[in-house]
């Protein structure tokens, strides 16, 4: 239970939808990731709440070689109980911002960790070494590598990192194409922070109380393993997909949920278009909490916040679904057509009474998904 | 006084210093930042406490063009009372791993900040688009830019970043050719950490009462500006004269104090070298107090942290006293030859009652240095 190192009395929401709570601070005009226009690439960096919601990664022209930068950064306090679970968390979430930018070979990969002052010696020589292995393991699944970072300490356990890619312009792809007639797909399903607090309710008899007439403890618990193991999956077959089957424009889901991602990728498009978006798969039975909940999470309105969530990929009508195919094919994961690009003002909407598709569909014995 | 956003009570000991305490945390053997060799270039990443002390960045080949990605990162609680100087001085000390490489292109630096949840709204809005403003005129200062970061909230505020630059071979300086007969230049003071106690106790009857009869308060005021002034200082050109002058090796001087990263640099030389340091250039008045507190600081033992601190770089030593001057000349900065390269096992010392140097020698009337 590590995950007392992060102090719930002092802020008890999912780790990524902290991060809106700061957009009203307000920067420097010029500030940090506010956007100098780099030779038509995209001039915005990751998100970042000091100035609003940005893209995915900053990709910057370097000096050598006709080359681009693509980095993304990210931190995360401790969002499920398992330290090394965390570190895959963490480590997949850090990646998938770079993945959406269709770069897929990274270069290197730099940890940021803080142990907590609160900690034992005890539980930090077991913690953390484990949050590492957990990190390191998916940096390697990634093909990629962990060299370099920094720790200290702070009352608040963190981990986090930062992804490089060095790429040439066809490796990576610029999301803002998308023309009307264009479909939308997402690669994951949604419901993440509502499976990790369902989970943490267990142990909170008031809370527990409020849902405990429309689900089981066994279905709470198998959603959160649905959950950890989503957020531990990589966005790389799904970004590595995108350029076979000629993708339009990409974002991953995390923090601003569906919703918000979409908004801002519709926002940076060219093309004189909206995304609509009809369905949403959600990790079973974890829309029927959030309607328990009263929609607090926000959830079927697609604000409600995901860590280490799906691309949402807009991909030309007639390479859809061989593109979620190959993602089935590849990886034994589902994707979803979800929505359509028609003509309007770059924005982004759910339709009054979208489908809910639960994932899975149902229960297979022995089976998480 | 946004310092009271980082705990003395939790932690009372300067940024950099802290890290040292996690050197106890063991990590898996084959965990981050733990030196895979690269064709030959420097295998280890940036001193992680986790793993012991290493180089100042990693440096990794890419797959483009025979290019080299140069990274490093760190991150920082407040030190010192003006928010923006706190922001400068951390992007300095980010950049400073990147210089002591050789590489004094950077193509980009990504933030990281964490404001306090302690802090009022009022105090956020004013205290952190300063430390923005700081770290972004800083970067600008050295060139380059800030596209890309991360903000959380935590109970401390934290201030960091990541410094990346892709170089080719001949932009970087591997740091292993020291020869007996080379001397070793240091290019800032040392003694920040006592300057920014010493400021601290200013407010602190108790402390102040310790070191009063050896000190003024203006003393201390003024070693304190000269800390700043020296922390927020980028390290820069003395990168950029290395190879002009032909550097053999090179390190920042920050956590582990001028001693430990001349042990740690000494250890990874590729001839049978030692290094001997005779003199130690410091900050006005910090040796005194530093005896005052019976050397609880380690300061003439060389293992008192340093923020930001100069760059130890080997030269020839007909090479030396040009390299210095020249410093000088673009800068208006001393720089000191403190120390030569002797035939030895790897290792760095300091002679028994080395030469203090006193920086600057005297007061001069309306100027810091």
């Amino acid at each position: 239970m590590y995950r007392k190192y992060f102090d719930p009395l002092d802020y008890n929401l999912s780790a990524d939808f902290r991060l809106t709570k700061l957009s009203d601070l307000k920067a420097d005009k010029n500030g940090y990731g506010d956007g100098q226009h780099h030779q038509g690439l995209i001039p915005e960096s990751k998100p970042t709440p000091v100035v609003g919601i940005g893209l995915d990664s900053c990709v910057i022209p370097i000096r050598h070689g006709g080359l681009f930068l693509v980095q993304s950064t990210a931190f995360f306090y401790p969002l499920v109980d398992d330290p090394y679970v965390m570190g895959k968390i963490a480590c997949a979430n850090v990646l998938s911002d770079v993945y959406a930018m269709g770069a897929v070979e990274v270069d290197n990969m730099l940890m940021l960790l803080s142990t907590s002052n609160k900690m034992t010696d005890k539980e930090r020589d077991i913690i953390m070494p484990l949050i590492l292995q957990g990190f390191k393991e998916c940096a390697e699944e990634a093909g990629t590598t962990v060299q370099g970072g920094q720790t200290v300490i702070n009352p608040w356990l963190i981990v986090g990192g930062v992804a490089t890619a060095v790429c040439t312009q066809n490796e990576i792809i610029i999301p803002e194409n998308a023309i009307v007639g264009d479909v939308l797909v997402l690669t994951k399903p949604l419901g993440t922070q509502v499976a990790v607090n369902a989970h943490q309710w267990l142990e909170n008899p008031d809370r527990w109380n409020r849902i405990k007439s429309v689900i089981t403890e066994d279905d709470v618990r198998k959603a959160y393993q649905r959950a950890m193991n989503s957020m531990a999956r990589l966005n790389k077959i799904g970004a590595s997909l995108m350029h076979k089957y000629n993708a339009h424009a990409c974002t991953d889901v995390t923090g601003f949920g569906l919703l918000g991602h979409a908004q801002n990728l519709a926002k940076h498009q060219k093309h004189d278009v909206s995304f609509v978006i009809h369905n949403l798969p959600i990790i079973a039975k974890m829309a029927t909490i959030s309607k328990a909940c009263g929609n607090a999470f926000g959830l079927l309105q697609g604000t409600s916040a995901e860590t280490s969530g799906g691309l949402l990929v807009v991909l030309p009508r007639e390479q859809a679904a061989a593109y979620c195919k190959d993602i089935q094919a590849q990886e034994g994961y589902q994707a979803w057509i979800i929505g359509v690009v028609e003509k309007g003002g770059r924005t982004a909407k759910i339709i009054d009474k979208p489908r809910i598709i639960e994932v899975p569909a149902k229960d297979t014995e022995g089976e998480l998904w």
